[in-house]
């Protein structure tokens, strides 16, 4: 087993779809076809045409179904084959497409690649991204495809002491490396603390919460990871020794293209109740961080990737720090329902 | 077995291969080089000198022979070596390169790649293509390489339904689209019939006829194929419920490069006793021909392959419609082709 | 057993490892990272950190030892941690990268990838290269990198038969072309002794050797090959009859990359006895060769390479000429050293 199937990921960002014509994307290996219908909901099919095997997302959309673009077999948004336009127009019962179980939610397509009859529960488990859902927030939106496996990008966010090496110039500082960080479990949820007292912020994190230079804050870092790598990051800053200050919240949202790629989903929210101000915030965020993500950390992770190769991590032996303990933690919750499936 | 080695394939249309230098191609998996002797006449070697496996095409060609350009060894049009430039020149027994039995036909060199013995039986039965024999027609030639199967080439030259979907732009129509075809086997040749009654043609085959706008006709599109990929397609157009009219005849030969990769050669030809107007109308045929082969045609085929990868075109179980009826057909005869040489 | 691993080969030219900054390349297949302490002195490490796989080679160069770009973890020449920043600094056991002992001579960085016992007495046993030693010589240095397997380059280097027909327009000549060459073997070294008598040299070579248009001179090449590929090349032109001439000396020294892909180290050395000269000389000579190795060797030693795919050579089942004598038995003192190591 390859990947964990029966769990809810995102295929893509809402406005990744648009209304007239098809999306397509890799994800767990397979080529998936999205569209909307009439009244725009999403749709998803396997994205290779029963007949000879050409790719739907060429096609057209009308109507809710979608036109093989090679001899113009249409389908529907369950898979079924709606017009065969030769000759006698008989449907030959084979005709069907792969279709899978979709939701729109926070601003994202979540699609479901495993046993249909677990949906449901799946879906009341879902963790709460309402922070990026654009009907009370403004929210900024980011993709970045990584050529690497997607537990990489987990370790990664699951253990932010890498912001003073790997990012000096703007998240990194002495006082947030030195927190050797806490993390906890609790289900199959992992949390991960890190903080820094009394600390002055580096210049872009310091203009992302409107800190004066030269103040002293006190800077929480909480991340919280969710199978199969569903993760919000929650940055607060406080005037150094004060209870309460202000929360910054991303999601930072891990769907395996392939065993050794990933689709790197994130959003930045800020409540609409802020005002003005809240769509300045994420914009500045998300400029100001997709620098680090895409010039540091993915070139990071593609080249732990090379170094894999194609062995195994443990395999690898890892030195395990205890920086390492919220990582570990979501490793170990990601193979036991691996197995899980497995049997 | 991967590809029927008892076959004429084409290696190359006749004006690829000049008098004074080497020419190369990957032919059914391996590295072949053509040249002319003296004489004009065309000579194919394997592309490897037997001494330290030296690509004999960048050599040089003199009297019939060509010179390894690593150290030197000649070889004849037989693949003898006919000279060692070194010490006392003695020529080691095992300095042979392979060579193939070459013809050159209707403009184009054909290539034997299989049992010797089984030659002149072939050579009986290649099906007609002197319609582009440029002695008595004016011809325009292409070329395109596919990475696709060779067989997947054929499967959409034997069902033109495709025209409506694919080529909307030239060649489409619905009165073509709606028609299922007809299909017969004689022997190892296999026939498709399709045709539009009464319709208005596209503008792009409209010019090509010389039909004024607005005439209703009647066109069929007779397609010829023999093994191993060997072409022809006839497109007769006359006005509407008359017998005769005007026939555009094209060759359409396909040679596999590897197994998943393909050498596309088309042509199309045109009795030089029609006079000035030929010449115009090979060309405005592979003028308008070639953007629809090569921007759609070219990619839906690659995009198949993608989707196959590796696996077995059957194996994939494709569903069968009854427009495949010709394609079908031709699979069959390769297959039994395959599993004979495969004794 | 891939490649010979108790032997020195070189790692890089001593000017390519900079002081303040860590080098990296794939030898034997294996990622390396090359820097220097505070002495200058030359270190290596494997390009991989124990964490979590970052490449150290990305890490910046302090004290004798280079940090990891992730997490800040330190190593020194010896692959010894000594610095965890994170928490109370504890540092695991098994942080340890492994190290390979290196040696600086004639301007090169030798690296020994094999068991560390066998060192001393392999360090005896290197051939002569002073000839290249910057501190006697004027020196120029060049490198390429071919993707093919670095015996290719040692039997293009062992049979110079090749100069007239690869190299036609600047070291070739029919006079060396027909010397089938004579060759030796002492030990684990193979000799191949080549010349020419009163011939006329190509011009490139007589304004090398500083001799006039139209002057006959005889032409001796001598070439010395050592395991692993450590190869010196003596060219000697003295006037036709003459015992004594000019004598010019290159190093040509191979360390394979991976199994299909080569390290080519070059240098031409020119005692600096010999004045202003020996600038002029070193710097004609590889300007004027770095073109023939770039253009004329290197795409045949890939092509050869193509060729052989991943089929052994001798499963190839090559032509054996006299001229290959030299090439041969270097072939024989790899296998069966190879065959030594496997035990
Ligand atoms: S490939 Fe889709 S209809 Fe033929
Ligand atoms: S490789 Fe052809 S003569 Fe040596
Ligand atoms: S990967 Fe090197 S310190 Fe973490």
């Amino acid at each position: 087993m390859t990947f964990v199937r029966n769990a809810w990921y995102v295929a893509a960002w809402s406005a990744e779809v648009p209304e007239d014509r098809p999306f397509s994307r890799t994800l767990l290996g397979e080529p998936v076809m999205l569209f909307r219908d009439a009244q725009g909901r999403a749709l998803a099919l396997a994205d290779r045409c029963p007949h000879r095997f050409a790719p739907l997302h060429k096609g057209d959309v009308r109507d809710g179904t979608v036109g093989c673009p090679y001899h113009g077999l249409r389908f529907d948004g369950t898979g079924r084959c709606t017009l065969n336009p030769h000759g006698d127009g008989r449907i030959p019962e084979a005709a069907r497409v792969r279709s899978y179980p979709l939701c729109e939610r926070h601003g994202a397509i979540w699609i479901w690649m495993g046993e249909p009859a677990r949906v449901d529960a799946a879906n009341a488990a879902l963790p709460d991204f309402s922070f990026i859902d654009p009907a009370q927030n403004e929210v900024s939106t980011g993709y970045l495809r990584t050529r690497a496996h997607y537990q990489l990008s987990a370790d990664n966010l699951l253990d932010l002491s890498h912001f003073q090496y790997l990012h000096p110039d703007t998240l990194g500082s002495a006082a947030i490396a030195r927190d050797p960080g806490r993390f906890a479990q609790a289900g199959d949820t992992v949390r991960a603390h890190r903080c820094a007292q009394a600390e002055e912020l580096p210049s872009f994190v310091a203009q992302a919460f409107g800190v004066p230079a030269g103040m002293r804050v006190d800077r929480h870092l909480e991340v919280r990871w969710d199978p199969p790598g569903l993760m919000a990051i929650d940055v607060g800053v406080a005037p150094a020794g004060m209870p309460h200050g202000r929360v910054s919240r991303s999601a930072h949202l891990l769907t395996p293209e392939t065993r050794t790629s990933t689709h790197y989903f994130f959003a930045f929210g800020v409540p609409k109740t802020l005002g003005a101000a809240a769509r300045m915030l994420v914009d500045y965020a998300l400029a100001g961080l997709m620098t680090p993500f895409r010039d540091e950390d993915l070139p990071m992770l593609e080249a732990q990737q090379a170094a894999l190769g194609d062995a195994d991590f443990w395999a690898c032996r890892p030195v395990l720090l205890p920086i390492d303990g919220g990582a570990i933690r979501a490793r170990r919750v990601m193979e036991s329902k691996l197995a899980e499936e497995a049997q």
